[in-house]
């Protein structure tokens, strides 16, 4: 299967597409951040980052997207604008009927280092390891983007099938007199 | 001026169209509530969002939206969804161009009240009473839309024009060579 993960922020949001399936070597297909000035207002940031996820969605064709999961205990001075990209990246992707889900900061890292309190610098080097690059992808926002790919791929698949076949029998069962 | 006021949420989103100018009697457009079920997933609860403020953006060409300032002080519970509605909300204006504006709470009960502190049912009050309406409308979030648009034609419409204007200049200044 083939997975965007989307690392959301306002003032930078990772973007990477990974390829592979549980068991066999996964394989990179792209990987980029899409920037917003500060100076720009909150709603065309927000269309920046629109854009640059529907551009990505309509090159690589991802069969589901994988998005951080944010808590309203991070930050605060920044929380608003990371929840609200994360909404975009969620609308982007359910507008073309793809699965969304929604993994958390440390089911990511355990997920790719084997703990879930791994560090920046450690989740860099297993993401560079598991995808054979020759570096640690820059920025970490990129890095930790196709870090969530990963984890779906190797632990939320089977999880966003369970969620969007229970989704479809809710609204079927709604939707009759 | 025709203004869409969008109290932003995620089980229900009130939205308000209210045509006026400073020192004449407004007039009430359209009121409504989009409501989405807990049983669906954020994602597919957001594009329901979009869907139904695109409809009034189509139906109604407002010449400018106005949302509810969120503040990451405010419950925690429903926080996040709230920002992220909101956030639906200000792309699918600045999409097509429109001026967004956000007002806090206090600022809006200020407009229509007086007062910065006016509670959920003074402010239906005033808000039937400018609109020359023969009820309060419900529930409050359709009023508190209502409110938004009014205090966005009261208070709001000369500071939007300025931030546009300084918006253009910012941007145009950094396409230059």
């Amino acid at each position: 299967m083939r997975v965007l993960g989307i690392d959301p922020g306002l003032t930078r949001c990772g973007l990477g597409v990974v390829e592979g399936s549980i068991g066999r070597p996964l394989t990179l297909v792209d990987v980029s951040v899409v920037r917003t000035s500060a100076e720009l207002a909150v709603p065309d940031r927000l269309v920046t980052i629109e854009k640059g996820i529907d551009a990505r969605l309509d090159e690589y064709q991802p069969d589901a997207v994988a998005i951080e999961r944010i808590f309203a205990r991070s930050d605060v001075s920044t929380i608003m604008g990371t929840a609200q990209a994360a909404g975009i990246a969620m609308v982007c992707a359910a507008r073309r009927g793809l699965p969304v889900a929604l993994h958390t900061p440390s089911e990511v890292k355990a997920a790719v280092s084997g703990s879930g309190r791994a560090d920046k610098a450690q989740v860099g080097l297993m993401v560079s390891r598991l995808l054979r690059l020759d570096s640690v992808p820059k920025p970490a926002d990129s890095a930790d983007a196709l870090a969530l790919a990963i984890c779906h791929i190797w632990r939320g698949g089977a999880q966003a099938r369970i969620d969007a076949a229970a989704a479809r029998v809710a609204t079927a069962g709604r939707s009759r007199p």
